[in-house]
């Protein structure tokens, strides 16, 4: 059952109106529209105005076709890996798709780091590759074109379908498209749909000797809906929320530890009304990579990011916590402190896009986009006890600078406190992996988008990822 | 069974002698060695100067043992696609194997497309990636580990092993290296021969807790035996050369066209010896990919190059030929004119490294590596009619310079014409897949070693090809 829920009215709102602005200017033109630029104009409608990639023989003739499409701009990039890496940081900083596009083999191998980077990253990346013609896939001669990997014999006809099921490794969906358009259509809608309810990547795969096939452009009048795939019942949902209000009313000293599935699953504005119907009654905590998602400098219960034993005293207040809320987790060595997290799961409450955790019970069939705008709606929050009111620790370059002494006039702490006084609401902040990223627990930081790569941590992602940010 | 062919004799000396020297100064030292060590050890054995790559977390402590290998240089690249390529060309250039070393995930998936091409290019590229440690991969916890590619769900243990199942995809062997170091060792070994054999890619992956292992060194006095895996009976392959030389000798008008699997599987000394024998009664061609074998200015009958259509009066004159010798046939797009080569099946023998094809009769379990030995030492040049006396047709650009007025002062035909001027025997001459690729085919070339990349076809190779090609 497919649902446009209350939480992605904001979303949903803005694209419509984008959407019917394309679609006017659009509707007055033509009655059929090729399955290439098909794909340009469905891109375009959720409000992605770059599509960055390399252009190559197998996508050339796709690619003729972004220039009908008013609005959406192709940004020719050097090589596939920083293309790649510029459409996750589009991605990432945007909240939307990112989209790259690739040639066969050459190409799309060369940005499949970039890619598996984004699949573990949780960035919503559509990746559009060119590929060989289907007269050549369907030709049961050899024929070893140049870009198809051979076969374990020179003389044997090669896999053209090679390089998709590597994609597949890390891709959350993927269409292959051959000669039925309306299947094709089908697809590609899905694809995207996928892309953005993972936010992950996805594939479409486009033979060179299709890009100008018509098809009706009757179907673009109906936009693509993004929504979660939400199932379950009121009922179900209330069951759940029944028991975290009474974990929550009973507590007495209660914690909220925001993470990054938060920014990823588009569940800030609801992460935001639920602090405020906490009315400081707990204390809140950021994880490394939830970090611009809370306003260190105006919560006033917020107490620190916890980076498990990198920051002491921190995990030591939200590990003394009787209730620790974590939304949106998102675990990975580096978000975590190295696996040095240590909140008993008795105490622990966890609110996921792919489960809600609540103690020892583990339910994978409920998200946090269900939960969370029921949770916010039905809190009562006269029932809450307040938690302790403690001091926020000092930061560990604060405490440690005696016995760091320094060794050149220009130190890390400089940096820090220059980013600190520096960065202003909605500024987007991008991290090399890099001795810096360290630092970033450290940082005392606004609203505002932390851009980096901590869990596929692949050296070479900020230049490229500026780019893409700068763009979004 | 392994034999040790004569045609393999020159190589083998040579190795030997190169080996005797290593370990003279290697056995005064130690009777252990660890386990990386021992495969930079035998990396140098070949006699392989230098590995190519990118350091990474993973690979740490398996590079700091490269230093103990004097001979053994470390070329630390800026990027991993760039090693990979690098590594390509030293293989093409030196005809022993190219070595690069990436990390876990985001390095070895960087290097793909690299790998990919040398698969496809017939490049015999060793691969050693350092992986996640076997304290991880056997931990049933989730633990997310930096440069593991996240799994379906964020909460579940993501497989250790999807990056060398990718990587299976473009290779002709892989070791999947564990704790019992005997069976290591073979593993080892056996890539390695792979490798060499096959003339693609392989690869070692070594976890990044077991480097340090140490295994005796005894191990290392037997050299790994750099030999093709020859199976066939004497009478079987005599049952071979018995048709071949009956062809040769009914036919009144013969070609030799010579391919780049000759290159790529180390038979240049048997075409030569072959040529020799022939005493001029046939008339030569070269593909594209193989230029440079024969030397163009010397050889009296040498053509031209056979590109089909692109060169029709070459084409004419070998497709008027009654018999073929095709040997070392690598079959793609671009070695073959676009799938324009024209010669019946009746008038044809082909020699390659996977085959013997004798008009419609094809062979796979024979090889040009046992057959040209014995075809060189029973041909009887008197036996062998001379073929017609042609004068070598003009070259494209010579011919059609008239019809195509010169829009600048610097023109594609000047850099054909200086290259032809100033190229030396034995020059390496490293081509970008790029305008000037498509000219390669009207040059006249001395033996020299053309470094291209004409059927992977991807675009930055030339740049890090030289780099490699410099070093071998």
């Amino acid at each position: 059952m497919l649902q446009t829920t209350p939480l992605l009215k904001d979303i949903d709102t803005t694209t419509e109106e984008k959407l019917i602005c394309q679609l006017e200017t659009y509707t007055r033109q033509e009655t059929e529209v090729t399955i290439g630029e098909y794909i340009f104009r469905r891109i375009l409608q959720l409000g992605v105005k770059s599509v960055f990639g390399v252009p190559g023989d197998f996508n050339l003739r796709w690619l003729e076709q972004i220039y009908k499409v008013t609005g959406l701009n192709w940004i020719g990039c050097c090589n596939e890996l920083n293309a790649a890496y510029a459409a996750d940081a589009y991605a990432k900083t945007s909240q939307n798709i990112g989209v790259v596009l690739t040639t066969y083999g050459v190409g799309e191998l060369s940005a499949l780091n970039g890619i598996a980077g984004a699949y573990t990253e949780y960035a919503p990346v559509l990746h559009l590759v060119g590929t060989s013609a289907m007269k050549f896939k369907r030709n049961p001669k050899t024929l070893n074109i140049h870009h198809l990997a051979g076969d374990k014999k020179n003389y044997k006809k090669s896999d053209h379908y090679k390089y998709e099921r590597i994609a597949a490794e890390f891709a959350c969906d993927t269409a292959s498209i051959e000669e039925d358009m309306d299947e094709a259509c089908e697809m590609i809608d899905r694809v995207i749909l996928n892309v953005w309810r993972n936010s992950r990547p996805g594939y479409i795969f486009l033979p060179c000797d299709l890009p100008e096939v018509k098809i009706p452009a009757k179907r673009l009048e109906q936009p693509i809906n993004l929504s979660y795939d939400l199932h379950n019942s009121a009922e179900k949902i209330d069951r759940c929320v029944d028991e975290i209000l009474d974990r929550m009313y009973r507590s007495r000293n209660m914690s909220v530890l925001v993470d990054d599935f938060v920014r990823k699953f588009r569940v800030e504005n609801e992460f935001n009304q639920l602090l405020g119907k906490l009315d400081n009654k707990a204390n809140i905590f950021s994880t490394f990579n939830a970090k611009g998602i809370v306003d260190e400098y105006k919560n006033t219960r917020f107490m620190g990011t916890y980076f498990g034993k990198f920051e002491k005293a921190v995990a030591e207040l939200i590990e003394a916590s009787d209730l620790v809320l974590h939304i949106g987790k998102f675990e990975h060595e580096l978000n975590c402190g190295a696996f040095t997290f240590n909140i008993p799961s008795e105490n622990l409450i966890i609110l996921s896009s792919q489960y809600i955790q609540i103690g020892d019970k583990f339910d994978e069939s409920l998200t946090m986009m269900e939960v969370l705008p029921v949770l916010i709606d039905r809190l009562e929050t006269i029932k809450l006890s307040s938690a302790n009111i403690y001091q926020a620790p000092a930061k560990y370059y604060e405490v440690s600078e005696t016995s760091r002494p320094r060794v050149s006039s220009l130190h890390q702490d400089d940096l820090i406190e220059s980013l600190n006084k520096n960065l202003k609401e909605d500024d987007v902040l991008i991290v090399e992996t890099c001795s810096f990223l360290f630092a970033v627990p450290d940082m005392t930081m606004r609203r505002s988008k932390l851009i980096i790569q901590s869990y596929w941590a692949s050296i070479g992602y900020a230049l490229p990822a500026t780019l893409g940010a700068s763009l979004a």
